[in-house]
């Protein structure tokens, strides 16, 4: 759900013009195109998607997957009176292209520019915010509702489109479970491409694989289904009958039972998601249906572009690329320090290779968490349980009970998922679950969704659980290493891309909790930076800035969060009369606080300041846009320093 | 999942003996019993249960529908070598008092005394904490697996017992979608009683129900089985086989789909789940099957005491009661004031009343947030979702995209399970929900996975979201009447017991978002006490036992964690040089945090002491009790300022 940085400038897109959806500016546009219209303007659309994001990255396969879909949905239904609800919604840039937002589309994912997910506040025709994974049924049961019951509104029409990997999560089944409660009109449009970004796991996903590749069944129940048809004995009500016959006939003759009947939904499919003349005479047949349903498509992620069609994981998210090649353009040398998820990738390795307690767990982030490298050396102590981030903890804490040390990577923004599982099922009991907390801070341009700036303040609160983050790549392997040499929870946060060093592959050796430690000293300062993680870089470079202009600063890296280090604040409150603190995270309630109470605490008598994200929402841009605009880059930091000195 | 106040001490248990139940002191106990003895021993149970929970309170109809199941659970198990896994567990009191604490029951749920749910702490035979629904299978599953990859652990077995209205929820559907991937032994036994707390909802409840209820379809199946099994035709693998072509078979014949099977777990079912000598037999059959599988019993919530049977809701948690009669012992006064949770619920009726956008809804808890009354008033307008506050929270955002002003009432405890959609489903978007936090601060007797200590410190870090606290029943309805005169979201927390005032049903008056109240001020005061909700009346005693000493204590009552008064602050800061903050919630990171850390953005050199929960676990106990322990009553307050002025 999230991809490689995007240049801070738009690069020009090369391109000879797109026929007709030169001429498409809203929807309203692709209704008045004739049926046969529609097969040329999604290839004009892919096309589209393959200029623009070869040199402006995003999302790509699964939105390349989506295109059918999405043309037909515009061109059936009366967008934006009729609401589309997307899930995660990287799949829905068909969406945005051809909902006024085509020469906006050069800017997506870039400061100023427009976002990579659906955002009411861009368009009305994006209902709902999107970015984590399954929520499009529940959110999009409550839209079709509020309007069955406000007059004036009982004719619109409400779809959610949702992913077979995000329908995994247990959130869609609760909104599954509730969607045959109440009244409404609302489809579901399983968008199959039987995969997550990586491969799809789970009972649910093996259940959709297999029903969909029964082919001589699907012919079969086909022909039944047009002979009733083609005699106009389907009725509204009949169609439904008949389709419910044979999904228990299917089960009989499979083994396989449906699930949708089973909790009451009504289930049409699976039908191909590539042939768009045929998803709008479907769509055209049931969308004026008064019952929730679910419509099951088949895609192909990448479709209509061979080297994604071909390996459609490494082609999620590719960064830039040749498209007449499918090479992908890789910038930044070879040379240069590794990503932070494969310092934790490959320490993980070298801790189980030592202790048979270790234990990897993620959701459905396999390659992005790095975990792909556990699961080669020790398939049968991973797990990756797909997007279900609360089971991935409860389970941890499971695994924990029986003497195990899982380490749960996880990321911070999709950890919230998981709060109460990591609140009942791991800390009350003070199991020791590692908590590998990846993407924290500011991520870029996924943005607002995905930025992990709550963790600090979401979890400090809860009894028992350390929370510790790395400045580099050698601490954040001792802490892993700590982890097991102690008891109890633990939390270790650290960001997305590149981390600092090379040389991290050093002898492990034991960070003790709650010890942090001093970076530098000079003897005259009264001034002193307290950093939280990676984010000592930029408070290096203040201090550099702030000792040349005859400003010294004394710089701390205090690793832990919880339990703070008391003699390393005893001694700098004794030694300085200003404290300015630096985390990647909010600083209401966050790492700032904690100095902050400490101090009220010991009634220490220093003025201090902390640095932080605000409490506003930080949309997306480049990480170091965006922490420039938060005021805790480099130049932010020596100017809150030089504000403070001056007033003193 | 939580009950009338118990009283402090032990009332006495009056008992004539309990024949078998006598000898038994620890599962090892029962084993050595004869199969026909268990269903005496199965009405000893009940027996005792009834002795003792009329009158030392406790959760009993849930727990007398459980009795059959647990004692065949022990009987055929080698516990706890082998491992047992409740869900909320507050039906496991058979479970409790067969493994070692029979005379500790008498001290169940009392300050000291055992849990009223399982808990590792208290017995070996206890695996996991449970209290939150939902989270058996994630937990046990764990445990399956890092049994089966422990040598020397690979023979022990791991059971999981779950309610139909826990199954509902999002997280145990993860679990059950995760179950088949992995080789592992679990056993998942489905305790049906066809209820949730109040009644059960959803598409799977429906399934369930209809499932159980083919009776005709059961005996044929039966007898199928039976013949095979005589033949000595039933193989470890043929018995799986059968049973899923019988399951498919039965999908046609009922027009439902087995949605268990859907998932690749082998289904056993349904079976009486009060015939313990057939339970034995059944568990005896499958116990050492090598393939996660699901046994699905069907029980009758409060079986066995006739007035509990009629009417399992109110007998959920009834308090007090005298055993010969079923009349409820009902202490205090008639002319006492309403609890929050009763003014939260004719309030939002009235409000609904005048305000077509005013919706209700509720994750399983209709009578425990008094939203039964808007129930009956608005049915349309009104949604119980079970047990799924995730979806809750999500479907509230939908429908306020479509206009309307959904109040989410959920315990505070329990919406951890929804930050995340509290975070981008509601506040990212700004989506205008009030979330009536019900059951905020120390809850009592059901203890540390109950108490609602956390809220403060895990929302107000949310950008967007306001955050309020009623000390009164006239505010909580006046701020529920002014989240409908104003914009975006806004949580509102209130206790769980009776209120303070009987006169609340003043004119509905707007409170202005961030206007807190001074409640007295005297001249000479020095020291100022802030609080935050009903903790207030606490504050007003302290301050009459400081003046009484000759101390003056100015009050103030903030209302608003966020956006704080910041005109009240500084007057507050002019005037005084101690400020003491008090609040029924975490210290760490809560209402004393953002008190201080406006003190430190505005430069205030005032003292401050910041009272609230510790930063380690609160156990179980009376609610005075356990705020006494905490250092927030009256006493702990007046001590605090005492200490702070004496040192001055």
């Amino acid at each position: 759900m999230e991809q490689e940085s995007a240049s801070t400038q738009a690069t020009e897109v090369r391109s000879e013009g797109y026929g007709i959806l030169d001429s498409i500016n809203s929807p309203a546009d692709v209704r008045r195109l004739r049926l046969e219209q529609l097969p040329e303007l999604c290839s004009e659309i892919r096309r589209f998607l393959i200029d623009h994001l070869s040199v402006n990255p995003g999302h790509f396969a699964s939105s390349m997957g989506a295109v059918d879909i999405i043309v037909a949905l515009h061109y059936v239904y009366d967008t934006p009176t009729d609401h589309l609800f997307w899930d995660v919604g990287h799949q829905a840039y068909a969406h945005k292209i051809l909902t006024g937002r085509k020469e906006a589309f050069a800017n997506q994912r870039k400061l100023g520019g427009i976002s990579g997910f659906p955002n009411p506040l861009e368009s009305d025709y994006d209902t709902f915010m999107t970015g984590h994974a399954s929520n499009s049924i529940s959110a999009a049961l409550g839209r079709a509702i509020a309007d069955r019951n406000t007059p004036g509104n009982e004719e619109r029409r409400t779809v959610a489109v949702i992913g077979d990997a995000s329908i995994s999560g247990g959130l869609a089944f609760e909104g599954l479970n509730n969607v045959a409660n109440n009244p409404n009109n609302l489809l579901i449009i399983l968008n199959d491409n039987e995969m997550s970004i990586d491969a799809n796991v789970g009972g649910l996903h093996k259940y959709l694989s297999e029903m969909s590749t029964s082919a001589g069944y699907n012919r079969w129940r086909a022909k039944i289904f047009n002979a009733f048809r083609n005699k106009g004995m389907v009725s509204e009500q009949g169609k439904g009958r008949i389709q419910r016959f044979a999904n228990s006939l299917k089960s009989l003759v499979s083994g396989k039972q449906n699930i949708f009947e089973g909790l009451n939904i009504r289930y049409f499919g699976p039908f191909d998601g590539h042939d768009v003349i045929k998803i709008v005479k479907i769509l055209t047949d049931i969308k004026d249906m008064q019952t929730p349903r679910l419509l099951h498509l088949h895609t192909v992620k990448g479709k209509g572009y061979k080297p994604a069609e071909e390996n459609p994981a490494k082609w999620h998210a590719p960064g830039m690329f040749d498209p007449e090649t499918g090479e992908k353009l890789i910038s930044g040398s070879k040379d240069c320090p590794l990503p932070w998820q494969e310092v934790f990738g490959r320490t993980l390795v070298e801790l189980a290779d030592k202790d048979d307690r270790v234990m990897g767990v993620t959701a459905g982030m396999l390659s992005g968490t790095s975990m792909t490298r556990m699961m080669q050396a020790y398939p049968e102590r991973t797990f990756d349980v797909g997007i279900s981030e609360g089971h991935a903890v409860t389970f941890s804490g499971g695994l924990a009970t029986g003497g195990k040390r899982p380490f749960a990577a996880i990321y911070s923004s999709f950890l919230q998922r998981a709060y109460d599982n990591i609140v009942n099922d791991v800390c009350i009991q003070g199991l020791p679950v590692t908590f590998c907390i990846d993407r924290a801070g500011i991520v870029g341009e996924d943005g607002v969704t995905h930025h992990g700036l709550l963790d600090i303040a979401y979890l400090r609160c809860i009894p028992g659980l350390r929370i510790a983050s790395p400045a580099d790549e050698e601490t954040l392997r001792n802490l892993m290493y700590s982890s097991l040499q102690t008891c109890g929870p633990l939390a270790i946060r650290y960001p997305r891309g590149k981390a600092t060093t090379k040389d991290w592959e050093t002898e492990m050796r034991l960070i003790e909790t709650g010890k942090g430690r001093t970076i530098s000293e000079t003897p005259d300062s009264r001034v002193a930076i307290l950093t939280l993680g990676p984010i000592l870089g930029e408070a290096v470079k203040a201090r550099d800035i702030l000792a040349a202009e005859g400003t010294p600063v004394d710089l701390y890296d205090m690793i832990w969060v919880k339990p703070l280090d008391e003699g390393l604040m005893r001694k700098i409150t004794e030694n300085h009369d200003i404290v300015v603190t630096v985390e990647d995270g909010v600083a209401t309630g966050g790492f700032g606080s904690v100095v902050t109470e400490w101090l009220r605490d010991h009634g220490r008598n220093v003025e201090i300041r902390t640095l932080g994200a605000p409490d506003s929402w930080v949309k997306h841009g480049a990480v170091g846009q965006l922490r420039a605009q938060c005021g805790y880059d480099a130049d932010g930091i020596a100017a809150a320093v030089r504000e403070m000195v001056g007033k003193r």
